[in-house]
């Protein structure tokens, strides 16, 4: 676990199959930000993503016992799919939803869990490119890298995860670290 | 490991301490051009890297016995003064540069690792905004994103990691799938 500031908690949620940068990026970054992040494991406490990188979890998504102030699902096939399958991480999904916090997704995570867990309803989001017809009806689809709609964060894929992540940490609060981390990092966008 | 197309063979080594994202780009990106990447661990195949995320890797570093066509060394505090201080890894190094392989390392570790073991002499590299300190006074220092000399590829941070995986695949003589990968992962550069 990362040392936190006391305040915000957050929760990565990586399924066999994860895409890794689009995992990776977000639990860097929001340590950097000295936030709390759970990396919570999906049937196991060791997952291995799409690019065969088995990465050491915190926790089993099951055992997650309180709705953490935000929730981020990375893409990747079959990563997303197994988010999808999930009951513990429709759960948790909704459960971050009622209490009011952030639902963050990126590349296919978006389009084939949060849309299957009705997260997307009625909100602008964006997803990998031509996962959208996933979306329903309500959904408008936005081409834009991160999109921010509420307590709603979704974005596109590997290119764009470092943005998703600064974005994050603005949008937990830490606006002014957030552009800190942004320059520290030398990030492009 | 990864599948392979046969041909080049790239060992991305982990100290503790290791820079998550330069890490994890490198290994992502290149195993998605088919490239052969062993992740090699330094003083133990569980390795943990400065935001507290622990990856499985294949291999410690000293049980390589054949020189790769590339190596890749990422940043990160202690991670780079872990790479400089391993015997394994500086021979592991010097023996990609004798048999004309590429030798890459990104944000501290072109400073603190490549600097002590002499592989940047005559050849101009970059790193993270003021590690230069460490450049020898036949180093020339670029403050591009990404530089190539010969067979030197250096490059800055967390945010110039897509670019420099990128260009690594380019290298290793696959550069319209560089070209390929580049628009599929949505790099912004």
């Amino acid at each position: 676990m990362a040392k936190s500031n006391g305040t915000k908690r957050i929760v990565v949620v990586l399924a066999p199959g994860f895409e890794e940068i689009e995992a990776i990026t977000p639990i860097d970054v929001l340590r950097r930000a000295e936030l709390e992040v759970v990396v919570a494991g999906v049937g196991s406490t060791s997952v291995t993503g799409s690019h065969g990188i088995t990465i050491e979890c915190d926790i089993e998504v099951s055992a997650i016992d309180s709705a953490p102030d935000a929730i981020v699902l990375p893409g990747g096939l079959p990563g997303a799919e197994n988010l999808a399958k999930s009951d513990a991480v429709r759960k948790l999904s909704l459960a971050v939803r009622s209490r009011g916090g952030i639902c963050a997704a990126i590349c296919a995570a978006p389009a084939l869990a949060f849309s299957a867990f009705g997260l997307l309803d009625g909100r602008t989001a964006t997803c990998y490119p031509s996962f959208e017809e996933k979306f329903g009806a309500s959904t408008p689809h936005s081409e834009e890298r991160v999109v921010v709609d509420g307590d709603l964060v979704t974005s596109r894929g590997p290119g764009t995860a470092l943005e998703f992540s600064l974005e994050l940490v603005a949008q937990l609060g830490e606006e002014e670290r957030s552009k800190i981390l942004s320059q520290q990092m030398l990030s492009l966008a």
